[in-house]
């Protein structure tokens, strides 16, 4: 299971540099800045995908074993992050065009939701099933748990906003991914010595 | 083998989301769901690729070792499963173009046709030859035994089918790869639990 | 080492999926029909990395360590193989177009070459350096080794004939990819036995 | 996170070869001639992954586990790497168009720089947290510490130049890159030998 899950991850990460390109016409430099919803899309979903891939790997290394139906929500977790590098592309384009903002951010919001969601009902089946190996879940599990609440509801937040106003709402997916990837216990630790 | 396999088989079931694109003239919400039949492909292929690996997976961890010719027959079945992302493609497109439907149906049919049989031939050889370890096959690969037949006909239906009535046709393979992925065993489990 | 090995070769090999493209315009029919050089040049490609990675798998299996000129090696085969879509492609519209076959076709001689070469220059750094467990070297390693002088051979004859006949010249690459994955020493026992 | 880490090494390794393309008009040997910049970026984006793996795979051989700070550095690692190919993409384009070259080329080589400096931030960090195991670093980590500066300040003085001379700075990327990858130490061996 890691072994192909770890794959699907990696390539899904690596795949969406491929929604990066230059849209002539303009001088050189403005063509580069021009594509900024490109870089902030890579950006967000690396970083979604790599929080993702965090909490996953935090989960199989405590896993006892895998059932039949672990195996299959693991499936549809990695068919919604293979699938993400589409809605990245949408957004990047999105942001140029006014008109698709809304429909295509929406369409964004909801994959990385999904991803979210999906994570943590691999984490909740396996422990419903005692999949997991004796003795306290790691830091790295219990900071996961702890913020899946706030987490899917500051999803559900943007992407309502994101029907008015598309650009905070990418912002607000950042704002998570970030949110999720910083290690806040560390930081804690760090400020704390400091 | 089993890593070059994983890999094989993670890449490509990432790389079909390559083949979903919009395609313009039209509002947003429009291109969006125009491009149904791109999203439906991606998710037979993804899950046709799923149950193949999960079926793979099942079988290679009850290997004792592979001879030359299992390694072989694996390959010829990566070679299919690489293979994969092109008719799906053309699957994706077929189904706004009335005139190329039936082609491009029969292909996709009998690319997951191989796979599945390529997967059963695999199966079979490590069995005639003695690589399993000892002790009966895990129900994942009991499953997958007791599958092959009805789901080997199932595709030979749904590919003659699919020369009147491709659109059916595609319903079809969808249906056998949820088939494929659901674990009847559990659900099963899960009914008489309640 | 071999994680990296393994990824490049499954990756390269899923990669030259993207190769094949049908060419509008023609009925559904006749644009299958004349992509055969894409899924020829598909169908090479793939067991010539196919091939290679057996070689490969069968090398690493039994190094004892790797030292610092042999990660390099490596690297510079990896380099090769990961660029083999790139001829690929070249070949697949080749043998469209008459003018770009000769040159076309000679540099994806050159590249399944240079494979065939640093595989070998792999094993016998290996070799010299005594890399290798004791121990007599697995049978697929023997055989490598074996066909080593006759293959690179019929890859420069291949080449040569190329000047004056491409088509001829990708029949015999694919001649030698057959050749390098038919498992000889099994089939004879096969036969022996029947 | 070895196997997530090798995963985007590799892709991103491999994906480079799309970047690679034929721009008609002329005859297929010019064709093959004028995309030579897309072969040299392939060529130093290609070494530039191969040597930060080697440096990647000789940290992580030595560590003894890795802190939630580790895995977050890595992942902005990947981050880079991972963006590689399109900075790739804009140099090969680059050489081309003398209007976009000197641009293009300062992405480039602040990306190279980028790679570099977090592999010695992950390395300077898990040594300063005593996440390596006891004894001394192995070879190939040591040249790579000694290497640091120098090749940093290379970098430097390359994206410096590149602001007036593009050109010399690709060739400037090509030499750290050969030189990175060179395995100084068994070269002297070798020659000391003789």
């Amino acid at each position: 299971m890691e072994a192909f899950s770890d794959g699907v991850f990696s390539i899904a990460a690596t795949l969406l540099v491929l929604d990066i390109a230059l849209h002539p016409p303009g001088s050189p430099l403005e063509q580069l800045r021009s594509a900024w919803p490109a870089y902030f899309g890579y950006l967000v979903s690396f970083l979604t995908i790599g929080a993702a891939w965090l909490a996953h790997s935090a989960m199989t290394d405590r896993l006892k074993g895998a059932d039949s139906l672990l195996l299959r929500i693991n499936l549809v977790l990695l068919l919604v992050i293979a699938f993400l590098p589409f809605p990245t592309k949408l957004v990047a384009e999105a942001l140029h065009d006014t008109n698709g903002e809304r429909v295509f951010v929406t369409v964004y919001g909801i994959t990385l939701l999904t991803i979210r969601f999906l994570g943590f009902a691999l984490d909740a089946y396996a422990r419903h099933e005692h999949l997991y190996e004796g003795g306290p879940a790691g830091e790295e599990l219990q900071a996961e748990r702890r913020e899946i609440w706030p987490t899917l509801g500051a999803y559900v937040t943007a992407i309502l906003i994101g029907l008015a106003l598309p650009m905070l709402a990418v912002a607000l997916y950042f704002a998570v991914a970030v949110f999720l990837v910083l290690p806040w216990r560390d930081l804690r630790l760090v400020i704390r010595h400091s």
